[in-house]
């Protein structure tokens, strides 16, 4: 159902504008530790400037500004009376090495813009409104992902603080450089009576929306997901002098079983399992494969899927194993449940997309957000932009100003129409 | 048709016997560069030390010896009167590194074995024998295989001389070094009309005889050889992000290649073909593998059947590319045409191995042998002796007393009772 339209249609001087978002995802892309290109780490001086200079942005909106225990920076915008409990919206500033521009920063800023856009008109809510970009996200320097949303959520592990970057700096000490009291970090946590929901835009970094012709859709969870290491043996051999029916070939072996993954994997819609990593040895041309290692990587919104695949999965590669007279053993590297955002946020976002004249379908999140972390502290929903062909965690990343826009709207009418969910 | 046995049944006295043949692999296999695993390489000191020891054993059976111009040990057997055309015996004196004992030596003592037998009788033949043990067959050293039997066939490439070692010796300076003269290899060639036939005994290598519960088995051919690299190209994509029909999976693709390639070399009872060697790229756990690299080494007794093979695999591939939206490229890397033995000369073996009572399967041989090489100059004929499943280029080959008694006495009726073919 529509929601009806309160707000001024924007125009190019509001800040949901696409040229005006644009312009500041290349203002925040311009800090970087590498000349000409976008590596910006978690606790770095980069991090130290992008905070500074979204801080800036937040002021100017309206809000009111501070950074917490673990280097986050949080814009809070007052409801209709102080000390409202807050909508939460954000998203991360670290980056990968060599990055994009939109992952994670497009989320902080067009939540600055709906905070703008309200604020420029004066507009109070029956509720307060939150911005936060997360200092880590992606784990780049210190290989733990979420460092920023656990710490909001109360879900950070204060081992982490001993962590060692690259260089050998402790994750604590990296905190004091910062300007930040390591020990203060259960502060950064909110309770959960002071929030009322996390909704984060986010670029899809997938190929669905493209492939649909959409500008924005509704993500249903973050994947849960499976990661099981595969080893095959069977019998290395002579190229040329063991007859087809004596082998015992492991990666003609392990090709039925990629084939079959594949297969147990397909036809249904929030599911996908992958083999991208394989290695035979002795791995010579003419040398029959002895062992072989492969990895598999299962994903699905909904867990009950998830496991009953990888079930059907194991079976039938060991029944080709059998038929084949190799062996064939399973490592679990990885096992994550998926988190499923709010059915009445998802619902919400549905609606505003509705008023803004689009159909904004539905889909998995198959990567990992700061919204999976937040989800421990409230109901959360995402919105997807679509990117182009997919491509993200590199410099080739992109969206379009007109998709930057309609994600920026879609997210400034959910918010101003927000109904608190009964999570 | 059983051949009359003319010859006195061997003792264990006898030169032919398995025990005998097994103390002289012994021997010669505690030659060696390297402590403790067997190495010997082409024109070093432990190829003039088993020369040394050959060359002896070759005197003790009657023979006169010659070093040839490069570095073969030959030793000859005159028949009924001096200067006959000869019936050539041998095989190879290197091994790689870590070798096995059996590989090559074990055709070199044979040889030398049915020799002393006809010399302790007193038998002489109405034409010479002659035993050569070949310096490099497997081209540890220079990397170029059959050095020695290619200077007897007359087909030795003196570009060769130039090529150097690993430590940057270059091969004609080895020679000199040896004690050879590098400009006199042509005079290692035998003219045609000096040769009637070769026959080479050697250890399978592969694992049919096993499978049959034979000791020996009559060669057909040595197999032709294609050898292809394969490039596949999909797309790279996040393994959770891209759902399924979205994808263009090289490493998926490659599967399914990989067992056309199985398939389509099954049910051929003497072709085989392998996939070895596969890398993806970019390899990592949660990465849709965007490039696939892999080989197919693909041999066959009959040239027209190999070369037919090669055409459908091609064809397959290519249109499990297309179905797939892949491209794929291929690469030769390696084209050998089979080489036959002379029916005649099977005809022969076979009789001579029914008259040892023994039912000699006919297979094909899949590795490479001097035989290959000395084709050019005359008929070849190969008798394959059982080994331990099916394992050589490795210390744990290993062959029977019995086994290698059976070769022998089955080449010394070969011998006794050889006709010159029509080649």
């Amino acid at each position: 159902m529509p929601v009806p339209s309160q707000a001024a249609p924007p125009t190019s001087a509001s800040p949901l504008s696409g040229p005006a978002l644009l312009d500041r995802i290349d203002a925040l892309a311009a800090i970087s530790a590498e000349d000409g290109r976008l590596s910006r780490l978690y606790l770095t001086p980069e991090h130290r400037r992008a905070n500074d200079l979204v801080a800036g942005w937040m002021r100017e909106a309206g809000m009111a500004v501070r950074e917490d225990a673990v280097g986050n920076i949080v814009g809070r915008y007052e409801g209709d009376r102080p000390g409202l409990p807050a909508l939460l919206m954000g998203s991360h500033l670290d980056t990968v090495r060599d990055a994009g521009r939109y992952d994670g920063m497009l989320g902080v800023l067009t939540g600055i813009a709906v905070v703008a856009d309200l604020n420029a008109r004066g507009r109070r809510l029956p509720f307060a409104v939150e911005v936060i970009g997360f200092g880590d996200e992606e784990g780049t320097r210190f290989q733990s992902t979420l460092i920023g949303s656990r710490a909001i959520a109360g879900s950070f592990d204060p081992a982490v603080l001993e962590t060692r970057d690259a260089a050998g700096i402790r994750l604590a000490d990296a905190m004091t450089e910062f300007g930040l009291d390591p020990a203060a970090w259960g502060t950064a946590a909110y309770r959960p009576n002071e929030v009322l929901a996390y909704a984060e835009l986010h670029i899809e970094q997938g190929p669905v929306l493209e492939a649909l012709g959409r500008p924005v859709g509704i993500v249903t969870a973050i994947a849960g997901a499976t990661r099981l290491a595969v080893s095959v043996e069977g019998m290395a051999g002579h190229a040329g002098t063991v007859p087809m029916t004596l082998r015992r070939d492991a990666l003609a072996a392990a090709a039925e079983m990629i084939l079959a993954v594949e297969q147990l994997c397909s036809g249904q819609d929030r599911l996908v399992g992958t083999v991208g990593r394989i290695e035979a040895s002795p791995g010579a041309t003419n040398v029959i494969a002895g062992k072989v290692r492969f990895t598999i990587d299962l994903r699905a919104d909904r867990d009950p899927l998830r496991l009953e695949r990888v079930g059907a999965v194991r079976a039938r590669l060991e029944a080709i194993a059998d038929a084949r007279g190799v062996a064939i053993a399973f490592e679990t590297l990885h096992e994550s449940p998926a988190v499923a955002c709010h059915p009445a946020l998802m619902a919400q976002f549905s609606a505003a997309a509705s008023a803004e004249g689009l159909d904004a379908p539905e889909l998995p999140s198959g990567a990992g957000h700061d919204a999976m972390a937040v989800a421990a502290l409230t109901g959360i929903a995402m919105l997807f932009v679509r990117c182009e062909r997919g491509i993200s965690h590199n410099p080739a990343e992109r969206i379009t100003a007109a998709d930057a826009e309609a994600g920026a709207r879609v997210l400034a009418r959910f918010v101003e129409h927000f109904q608190p969910a009964n999570s």
